[in-house]
């Protein structure tokens, strides 16, 4: 078993667990690094946040992914660079040597340098802020049933920047949960002070979709009491408001930040090109310029769409150009030519919360309301790493469904602030 | 509604809830105060600590037992004292006057005054200690994986000081967990190296059970592992070990200490009487001596049982003696006289594992192994609140049993060192 070449995954999202399961039949030893030992499914981390599902239902121990893998090493430790001439890793004080390096750190959130959001606002990248999102939006409601007069201050109002798919999501969550679940808790709060405030730059919200499928999610929102401030830039964000470029300020307790993501901070540090977000400049191979050893994948590579534009920092992106860089290790490690990437658009999907979705699939096909949430639902569920979990999600989503009712809302774990290190 | 005496519930334990139920109907006006917006199910939070279960599924939102409850305000807040002279419960900076008082805050770990206990072991009452312990574990043999020479210094043992019913229950779990999970997870260590050792002053564990009982607990601990350490009495802990009496030091880098609980400290501070543990003295209807309108249940009254001895901290003296507490109340406020509390033994469990579980049920009924395990896992699951718990529970039981697989094993919420400020 010498001699067969080291290959270094950082990172154990959508793009590093499908890179490492293209390789675990391949003659070359690996080693999986992340900061957590478990794999978060992130296109539900706005469910965690809205009470629907908990946080294991959403995460997969890295290991189990894995039990057969003979070559594979699994790494529990936090990458802080790369020493490019020794061709080593660091992980927090430690270091590994490698032959062949994945970089698959992912994506944080991307405050845009907007004044007094890092401090202010709730991001939501990780379990833990999904988790804090919860608990504080919770602990606001508490709050403002022993003292009323907090309803004046927004203690009441959730305020969504952003109107991409993370933020339609959100505030589609939260009126549900407001109308179903907290009007019921809270009898004594007038819940019609409880509000969904959702603040979009641009004219519409969910950009990437079909014109139909925005004007869908919109009505769908409104409809269910989201207040969509669209064409509105935000200012600054303040201790319990959010100062729009009109001059306008709503006031609101919390503030959830779902603007965009950045590539994560590794990316700063390695010394490689950088794109927009801090994403890194990779060729049709998935490679930084002049780098034969080194690949990018996820959210991380500045990976080319049509024209000028980058994929999406979304889940397929990830896993294909996951996969893509361990078949690519594979060829080369087999003595073959390296290929090039081609993003197979398996389309986009957003839910708007109870019966509503709306689906953009390939071939033109759009699907909207019941039809596109069943498909939502259907897709999501298949999509979710190991049957515990899917068994898990299917009960709690049945249980809401038919119920009206949502998980043990929990104000656990304590949220710190926003701005504090989580 | 004025002029209705209003009763204030410290505590949404199970004394609390089960005095909440009781009143619900009556004509009080009710208000429920606790530090948390969930009540624990701490009987299976040693299956939170070992993978088996999340805290979600042994959690219920406390907002959600008393829906249709017109008469009941739930506070969540701190209680930190009480001013007699003009009877109101201070909570946090507010108060709160009453008619009636239940004190109802159960109990806490007791340390019993032995040197570095408090500093090096992880608590075992509360779900953030059940999730510590979960993530401390995990966390050490990560760190071993990485770093093989930890395991000489204990990095894969885990101590559990204390043979009673949790320590019982915790040792039996964990043994399951490195031998059918961790096991498949860290292929590379060197599992013989993995110990589970429970360390007991008497000579037998699970003093309350009968004879017979205590035999099968420990012959079963011992095959699936355990080492049993009885008659050995703990001089001191330390940073990564265990001095014994004896004189010998066990390596250990993961403490548990269920030695025993102690009243919660809000006991200690509101100047009435106490007994063993901190517990306060009251008589046979529940109500400290001298005082008509104050009442204790739960894990903080010292509730007599034959001749000296006092109720075990358990669940069921903290349902009934809420449910007698209500009860009582409900009487005088009809101008009905005070009775006197009599508990009904309902006899009591503790599962070893994986179709082994003990039961001393009335009537002299002696159950052991997989008829013992059978009934403890249908009066648990009968026992949590909530359907949706339930199902959730079933799941995951369901899924360990056929699978010999865990729910995803977390290091989350990250485990802060014992002795911080949880």
């Amino acid at each position: 078993m010498a001699n067969r070449p080291h290959v270094v995954v950082v990172g154990a999202g959508f793009a590093g667990i499908d890179c490492v399961r293209r390789l675990v039949n391949e003659p070359v030893d690996i080693t999986l690094v992340d900061r957590n030992n478990f794999s978060t499914f992130t296109p539900l981390l706005y469910q965690v946040a809205t009470a629907g599902l908990t946080g294991s239902d959403v995460a997969t121990a890295i290991r189990g992914h894995f039990h057969d893998a003979a070559n594979l090493r699994v790494r529990f430790g936090e990458v802080t660079g790369v020493d490019w001439d020794r061709s080593v890793v660091q992980i927090d004080d430690d270091e590994l040597p490698f032959d062949h390096l994945v970089l698959a750190a992912g994506a944080t959130t991307n405050w845009f340098a907007i004044e007094g959001a890092h401090e202010n606002a709730f991001p939501m990248t990780t379990l833990a802020d999904a988790d804090h999102v919860r608990a504080h939006v919770l602990e606001r409601f508490e709050a403002a049933d022993a003292d009323p007069s907090l309803v004046d201050c927004g203690a009441l109002t959730v305020l969504v920047a952003g109107g991409g798919p993370t933020g339609v999501e959100m505030a589609g969550a939260l009126a549900e949960l407001f109308a179903m679940v907290l009007a019921k808790d809270f009898r004594r709060l007038d819940m019609s002070r409880a509000r969904v405030v959702l603040v979009e730059m641009l004219p519409h919200v969910l950009a990437p979709f079909s014109e139909g499928g925005r004007r869908h999610a919109a009505e769908t929102l409104r409809a269910r009491g989201v207040e969509l401030r669209l064409g509105e830039k935000i200012a600054a964000v303040e201790d319990g408001a959010v100062r729009l470029a009109s001059g306008e300020v709503i006031r609101a307790q919390s503030i959830v930040w779902a603007v965009g993501v950045r590539a994560n901070p590794l990316a700063d540090v390695l010394g490689l090109e950088q794109s927009q977000g801090g994403r890194i400049v990779v060729g049709p191979d998935q490679r930084p310029p002049g780098r034969s050893n080194v690949w990018v994948a996820g959210d991380m590579a500045a990976t080319a769409a049509r024209g000028d534009a980058l994929l999406p920092q979304m889940a397929q992106p990830a896993k294909q150009t996951g996969r893509f860089v361990g078949g690519q290790i594979a060829r080369l490690v087999r003595g073959k030519s390296v290929q090039t990437f081609r993003y197979k658009n398996l389309g986009s999907m957003a839910t708007i919360g109870r019966r509503s979705a709306i689906a953009d699939l390939p071939a033109g096909i759009r699907l909207s309301g019941t039809l596109g949430w069943v498909s939502w639902l259907f897709l999501h569920l298949m999509q979710l790493a190991g049957l515990r979990n899917r068994a898990n999600v299917l009960v709690n989503w049945a249980w809401s469904y038919f119920t009206y009712d949502r998980g043990p809302r929990l104000i656990y774990p304590r949220a710190t602030k926003p701005g504090s290190p989580s």
